[in-house]
């Protein structure tokens, strides 16, 4: 849930492979479990040790394991033990300021990708998933614990469905398919406050709606730069020659990557939008200062020559002829009238108001 | 007819694979026509179960099967699961939310394409159009139904040209290139409403000409999102090597690909003479700012010192020697009109006014 | 000599390959001319039908069949059925809203540009010159008669010179050479436009020459639109492994290449220059508002003082010490011109003003 | 530490390979260190002339010779000599204007970074560090001596850890890590200032938060230059072919690029955040002046009309009959308060207010 | 030295191949040199006809003919028809608007550069040089004569250094490289230039500055335009298998390559500081006319009341009480020194001012 753009630097100094976990505190303590599955076949068990996963391989069952929350280093660090993960993967894992990739090694592949979630006032939540797929077990590693992941245990539990028999590549695929999917949730809440901050602007543009618009904008940058690298991370592995992916899943990865275009798509969209709703705005500024203008000009330009002949009969020379007049007085008010009656009109056709 | 960016989200959380028509409601209810014709011969019939399809199929016959409206999920499911089509695929068609794209599969070609139309309001109605192309039938899939398409069943009907002919797959770019001529429709309308609001913005620019301006411009935001990804998508069609496009017809699909360059740089070019206009407009209302702020200050700047003048001589200290000169009265009223042909004439040498 | 960008829409509807003339009407009747050459010998003759093309053709002659003009539409479609050239390219000869391609067939070599040529009021016209290399036959297609390739037949009449001997590929470069040349010509006029309102900017900015920038770069964007695709047509032709291209030849369509690159760097270079008139214009427009309201403020702060004191004067109290003194008056006169001085010093020590 | 973005120029007109040292003048004499290292062995060895180097040499014992300042040119000369080294990667390693580089040779490896850190006033110093890499010897030659390093040397004198184990390339590549891993301090410090500076423009925008902006985005302008070119060179180094570079250290290379990809994007982020306050502050400024606006014109339009009401009953007409009546003066009062309540009210109402 | 972007249009018309000057009349004669060396040996002749060339190959020595003015177009043609040119390549030589290039033929390499040089008023100076590489000879054709390859030519003649030694393609990397080491020169001047108009921006922005920076950016996109395609140039360059570049010394060819590399990053960061100084101009005018506004309206705001008040007491009504109050007179002074310090205070305290 890193808000900052740039903590990594908190690693700094330290050896390459040290595995320290590089996040915001975690605010619950780590829950591990882990899904063995066959086709007609569905357990969950609590995980403390490395021993509560190895017991439960082999026997063609395949095997989840679901780590929410990144303060168990040292359950992580055996697990990349036994199971041979080079150390710069282990340490990508626990440093949850990666961006998403994907690797591939001999015995497995690693993905990291990103989930965004809106939290409040607007602002976006972002979360790192990492995948570690070998032949028989997936381990997924997340930073907290909620319902995300929900829909795919309920399925993978349930007795119908192609999840329990396309394999363990499936089940990643459907992780990233959830992670791609909640992007559109998002992009959801974002066109709503799109159009909200439109409407605001056509009515009544405050700089309220100004600081609406440039905090969009500041977290659509942020979630660019969080999608935009997974449509050559998710090429990369539509290319991967690894047996771990089976070529009949391939259209599922493809499908992800058509996600991934269009939602990469949607956000630039939006990006336009919101550049859009910019000029609007400094548009409106502009229009809003010219009636002022327009106001003070009328005003100004009407009562001041009126004030000036006013001042003029109020001198008080001794030789002021009008002043001695029977009906200057009246005549004068009929000048009064008069001008300003005839400025507007010059205004209005000259286009000047 | 989408006219959101993101409703995808829509379907979010369900399992991939899930046969829901994602989009808005259909209107009217849908209906199947089945074209079947050789080239001597050409017959149409309704569609209401697969059997209306499969009994037409054999002796050399080439079958159009043509879905006006998407909720007919039963109908689609089956089509599905008897010509063996990939579950996305069908997911895909029934969720009109997609990027236009082609996929190509060992039986079948699969193409998704957007039809864009003139709204009322300038607002484009956007409606997809998907096509599964097999060795003998040529399924087509649309959210609703309209005239759109009756110029091809005319041809097709009609005993001369070369469409009964030329097989499925130019059947097949028939459709694409009525799809893509429509573009340029739609880029008429678009250039007609630019034209109309560039010719308001030279004689009476309003913030309604600014507001049309906004509205054109997210418009070819939109269209610009469905017509870009086309570009790929017919170039992957061309280098396709199945079976199912046969060579002598690239030359057609090699047309509709330089129609849809053009019609891109077309977009493109629009869009920037939008951007032109609202430097106009700006600029515009910069113009008139400066025109009213130069009435101000001619108004300003002449009264207020004669105004000061006329103060001047309205005080009432007892030794005024002016009071009492002869001409001092008339004198004054030589000066009240000469400081302002004077300072006219000054602030138009110093190209102020 | 099309204006608009779109009119394709004109055509949409009809069967591809429809060969109807899509474009503004010819204002005069067309005229095709063949010129039959050898290395020795040259001769001209008016063609009227097909036949007085073939039987000019065999003797080891080379023929260039100049059609001037798009209305002889059965002509065009009898060189269509007799020399085997697709319908599409037929079609694309008469619709002149083509974007400038290069097509390669087994037979002949098929070719579209643009000539541009700057007409009134800064306005470009279009035009689209067609080739259609056969290895004994050059035909060119325009939409109007001038003296545009004058040159080129002066040039092929005169016995000395490369032009006879090289081949009618080195006749199809020529052709593009002689329109790619009067790109810059194009260029140049519009150069010097730009040059013309960028001093008139330096000098006296006015709206008007903001609409002249803003003209140029409306027609900067459709000339980018027809020179852009040049590029890679060019590219296309000199990778071409036919043998209607000579290698010999190589060298000059590699010229013409490096030509319209440094066309499209010097449209560039222009479009980046009125860019930056635009700066120049709305920066001068902030600057004049400025000005004018510097005038304004001088005004407004000098002598709305001066009259509030000449008011206080003016009060009818009884008891107002001041009016009785002797030397007040002149006092005052003191005042009223040192407080003025005071300011304008102030506001210039302060850069207010 | 080079600030100016040209130097280069120092050098022109010298013949190629000349060995000057172009860059400032160091401020303390240069010191070269050796590192000698096997398995189980760390020493140490001031190094004074070329044969303190050699005779190090063999037993399978690894040597890192660091050199800290450019001025000892005859000993840099010396190396260049007896190891073969193209005079122009000499030139290159006393020329701190490089662009980061990555050259291959027969027999070493030759790769030059910049040292990024950010100095007083958000002023970025860069320095220069080039990395010879021959089968047992790793040469590094930096600008300054501080502390970048030490951290480097302490993992290599402790028995622990890999560094020792993995050969020569993975101490260079413990270099890049360093270096590219203070590039995030460096990101980290310009974020801290962007978002202070962000601050500063929500709650009271002054000509110096602009500034602030300003020199930002230029350091930003020069870090980009810095940082881009790492980018292909890190890639080229991946794809060498070099046996000077092992296999089994490729994930810790691709692990930097990794790196320098997240630093890019992270720095792209910051510029658009720059850029985002750009248009905040100059709307601002526009708001600010709408505010001054306003109050300018509520007071004017308030009273230029109530003075000249005032100025008229100051006229000194003899036939003026309000003048007499009893209530004049209190009625006149009341339209003085009324008439402003009277306009506030209509102001807001018309949203003029 | 062309000005223009666009002259080659001087030459439209003309026959493919006429070799014709086209470019600025030279300002003195032409002068030509050929520089005979071998490893031990140096010579300088003053050529007139190509007799003056020829007469002094063979012999193992290296032959380099300095053409400086392009006026002695007979020489030239001689030169092309003895050393078999294409004429494309002659015309390229003599039309001084190429775009810097580089040809490969079966005999020959040539290659087009522009050398830039800042002339007054911080106008660029272009002039194009051109290459022609034989196995034995070198010729070089500048358009003037000036010291910009005193430095080569002196080389030459002393008798240590490589240049005698690595054969005729080092002396044209030679060549090359002066001329990209002068474009840093030009950046240092820019620079510089760019240096002042910032540090003018900051103290006093005057609309001047904004002319200096629009030069700058004007002259930025003509260098841009004349360097950018030196990048694919050089790597052409690199790539060629052509003998006359000798394996060895591609390493320099590699390093002019890093260095044209650099200046256009330089040139990019420059062109990036001039757009910024834009927008700080741009907001120093916004700025400063808020300044000016704030002037204004406190004038106004303050002395507008107090005017009014002093209005109401210069009224003549029969009855107005205060006029005779004894101490009216001196509490209405407290009130009219009272008013405007509130009012200061207010405004202070709301920001406006």
């Amino acid at each position: 849930m890193a808000d900052s753009l740039t903590n990594p630097s908190e690693k700094a100094g330290l050896p390459p492979g040290t595995l320290v976990h590089v996040g915001p505190a975690p605010t619950a303590a780590g829950r591990v479990t882990l899904y063995r599955y066959t086709a007609d076949q569905f357990e969950t068990f609590p995980v403390i040790g490395l021993d509560d996963i190895l017991r439960h391989r082999g026997q063609g069952a395949s095997l989840w394991v679901h780590c929410e929350g990144l303060d168990m280093i040292d359950l992580i660090e055996a697990i990349g033990r036994h199971f041979n993960v080079h150390p710069l993967v282990l340490e990508d894992i626990l440093n949850t300021h990666q961006r998403p990739k994907f690797e591939e090694f001999d015995d497995y592949l690693f993905a990291v990708v990103k989930v965004l979630r809106s939290g409040r006032a607007l602002k976006v939540r972002h979360e790192q998933v990492s995948l570690l797929l070998f032949a028989d077990v997936l381990f997924t590693f997340r930073e907290t614990a909620d319902d995300l992941f929900n829909a795919v245990k309920l399925r993978l539990s349930g007795a119908k469905g192609r999840i329990r028999i396309l394999g363990l590549d499936y089940l990643a695929y459907t992780i990233l398919d959830t992670t791609v999917d909640n992007y559109f949730v998002l992009a959801d809440t974002m066109e709503d406050a799109i159009e909200a901050a439109e409407s605001d602007l056509l009515h009544q543009p405050k700089p309220k709606t100004f600081a609406t618009i440039q905090l969009l904008r500041r977290e659509m940058v942020l979630v660019r730069k969080a999608i935009a690298p997974l449509r050559e991370m998710l090429l990369a592995l539509q290319r991967s020659e690894s047996p771990l992916v089976q070529e009949r899943n391939l259209p599922y990865f493809r499908d992800v990557f058509d996600h991934t275009l269009r939602v990469i798509d949607t956000m630039d969209s939006l990006r336009d939008l919101l550049n859009g709703m910019l000029d609007i705005y400094l548009s409106s500024v502009s229009n809003r200062m010219n009636e002022i203008m327009k106001v003070l000009t009328l005003f100004a330009s009407i009562f001041i020559p009126l004030t000036f002949i006013a001042g003029v009969y109020g001198m008080n020379f001794d030789y002021m002829p009008e002043l001695h007049w029977r009906w200057a007085y009246p005549v004068l008010w009929i000048f009064f009238i008069a001008l300003p009656v005839f400025l507007i009109h010059l205004f209005k056709r000259k286009k000047w108001l």
